[in-house]
């Protein structure tokens, strides 16, 4: 290849290995292998817990894959290890990253397939004797599921500083055992003596592909989402008060039926996200006492408010508090109250970085048309390095948009087409730090 | 007292001591006393389960009392306890009954009220000297509450034929005791020999005074229901059927949401419940997986539809069924089925008690005005009794309309006139089976 900057002929030349690809990934996930969904050796799940064997065993093929593929090796004391291909000049390195670990009853693609599109992208880099700019890396991060250890995407939250160390070391395994984050990154002899931190370890940018854990791009027959940054969410708990009766002697005119008011406001909770275009969900709901014949009198649920904007999700929660108390106010013995359980913002990721993944997505497909700006819906590590490098996301299809199942399913042509789209995004980021240098 | 059958104005002059009324009350409740909810002595609930120590001591009190009052009295095979005060003449005695078995949380009046009015009833005709036509009794009928032995109005069901001695006797207490009704019988001495039968112990007529366990009368400011019958009911289970999806990466348009289906479904049947002058009502939900970011795939909730006609109940259940489809079949990945638990069929009382009830109660509070006829929203005894002679309830009010509770309270003076008009009922049913035997 040649030696100045590549040209977007030069980038569009490099092909991602589908089959090699796909092997490396079934082969890391004979570590952790879950339940049997399909007839195929492969159609099973995961489980592969953060810090456990298995994915001590996943981790040391990473290490030593990436070593042979010409990487320096850092281990963070998260337990975050960073494979880097040295460029032409020296600077922190243009990353792909996600996660190994699952699920207790996960699949086989989520973070999992954003690492090996890493690998494999050096795995091309070397076979075509690309030279970057930059160093370029692959970064897996620790536990960023949040099922062994209860916080999510809690290692590049520490690199990020947006989590104490100590607080995350001390997190105890779920379940009742007696483990910490730090005594199994011990036990596992991942416990690096490099600081996680961006200051410590900076990187220039960050790209993940992941699964879209969705049907959009399934239902609309794309095979790549742009993603444009991580939707803002509002969790709350509601409370309804009413009085207990029996179903039996109890007039409506008499009664406080606080079911009755809470089915109302979960359907006024559906109605007004529709209208603002955000998510509304009730996705646990407890009543008291519990008997056939008697009206409860007390409901708890959660509402987990969702829109792409701050905005959004604020104006949905204004409008529903007094949408509530409107319609608790038709009874005086009716009574309702929010707790707000947690806030999570708007995420937009960095403009650099979605310019080069959109370009890579159409130079790939081949078409705009296949390809869609898209918002997230769910948590990643990238939120955590968009704080501190310029981020994006790439999305792909997965079937009937099922993940944290063991049924989670991407065919290996669309790996591969995330993984070719993975890979330009970062030759073309790559790209533009040196023009940006020289300019 | 004259003679002859008694005149309305005899009648009228009889009159219940209603501090004597309700010192009776609190003196059995000081068997099985419960939870105390007020400042006064009295201001507690009741926790006398059937058969257990408190109830033997209850019933010991009510085979000694009615013996002092003349009585014979007569124990059955389920403890039923007759105590029948003979009249001028031979033949099955109109009764008074109810029962002395309690709630584990419940109140004093339930049930009590209606032995107690009934001794009191006894000791009224003692110190008055009143001859009846035919014998009077008074009826206390075991387990009605179905709290311990979990079926309700078991013993009067099995003195009515409808419900087998075995499966009364071997039923075995709640909560994983190895005690049987049969068992229990035995142990506190009240397993009699008289088979529970209505051809071995016939009753001419039965009245019942009870607490409404509802707010219709306080609120409208009544002292007595003539209660003419018992609504129908039927208890459905509903299962909702949706998918599993996460709250975050799945658009509306997407989803199989089995609780936002269920809301609707609630707040459906409730409005057609109130267009048909019906009840409906959901008292228990569960959904599952329960997660704040996982939308349930599947909901289950009980449904209690409940009207003074049957046939009122049945027009419900099809107008329910059809909108239920209809509103599931808007998203194919939807569905919701019925399981029909208990058909319980509308109970009309006898014209003729609900006659004796209403001259009774309109003479007693001296105005039409404070009397209304009311149906029956929960079971009892009369239930039984009204399939195999004729039956009729008298309803007083009680606070709140609260029952099954501590707090369950009706004021001393319309205890008295509850157990006057209860009085009233029996002597002028007696008096009508006189004139008819010798028309």
């Amino acid at each position: 290849m040649s030696a100045s900057p590549l040209s977007d002929a030069d980038i569009g030349r490099l092909k991602v290995n589908q089959k090699r690809l796909m092997e490396d990934l079934h082969h890391t996930c004979t570590w952790g292998t879950g339940k049997k969904w399909g007839r195929q050796a492969i159609f099973t799940g995961m489980t592969r817990l953060a810090l456990s064997d298995d994915d001590k065993r996943a981790r040391d093929w990473f290490v030593q894959t990436t070593r042979n593929l010409g990487c320096d090796v850092t281990v963070d004391s998260m337990g975050n290890t960073f494979a880097v291909r040295p460029g032409r000049r020296d600077g922190p390195p243009t990353c792909a990253g996600s996660h190994l670990d699952t699920q207790p009853t996960g699949g086989r693609y989520d973070g999992i397939l954003g690492i090996h599109a890493g690998v494999e992208m050096l795995k091309v880099f070397e076979d075509n004797h690309v030279q970057t700019e930059y160093p370029v890396g692959v970064v897996n991060w620790t536990n960023e599921e949040g099922a062994r250890f209860p916080i999510s995407m809690v290692s590049s939250g520490v690199w990020a500083g947006e989590i104490p160390i100590e607080r995350a070391h001390n997190l105890q395994e779920v379940g009742g055992g007696t483990a910490t984050m730090k005594s199994e990154l011990e036990r596992i002899g991942y416990l690096g003596s490099v600081p996680a931190s961006y200051q410590s370890i900076p990187i220039a940018a960050h790209f993940e592909l992941h699964i879209e854990q969705g049907p959009i791009l399934e239902a609309e027959r794309r095979k790549i989402g742009v993603v444009k940054g991580v939707q803002a969410y509002r969790w709350y708990t509601i409370d309804v008060t009413g009085r207990d009766a029996h179903t039996g002697t109890t007039p409506f005119s008499s009664r406080a039926d606080a079911l009755l008011l809470a089915a109302r406001l979960i359907t006024r909770s559906h109605d007004v996200a529709v209208k603002h275009s955000a998510l509304g969900s009730t996705g646990i709901l407890t009543l008291s006492p519990g008997s056939v014949n008697t009206i409860p009198g007390h409901v708890r649920f959660s509402l987990d408010i969702r829109a792409p904007a701050d905005s959004t999700v604020e104006t949905v929660e204004a409008e529903l508090k007094n949408a509530f108390a409107s319609l608790a106010s038709q009874n005086s013995k009716l009574s309702v109250e929010w707790q707000t359980d947690t806030t999570s913002p708007a995420v937009n990721f960095h403009p650099d970085c979605i310019a080069a993944v959109r370009a890579s997505a159409e130079s790939v497909t081949g078409s705009a048309d296949l390809v869609r700006d898209m918002v997230s819906g769910a948590g990643h590590d990238s939120v955590y390095t968009s704080r501190r490098c310029p981020t994006s996301m790439i999305f792909v299809p997965c079937r009937n948009g099922v993940s944290h199942n063991p049924e989670e399913y991407t065919s290996p042509e669309d790996c591969a087409i995330g993984a070719e789209v993975l890979m330009q995004s970062v030759l073309r980021y790559d790209r533009l730090r040196a023009e940006r240098a020289s300019a």
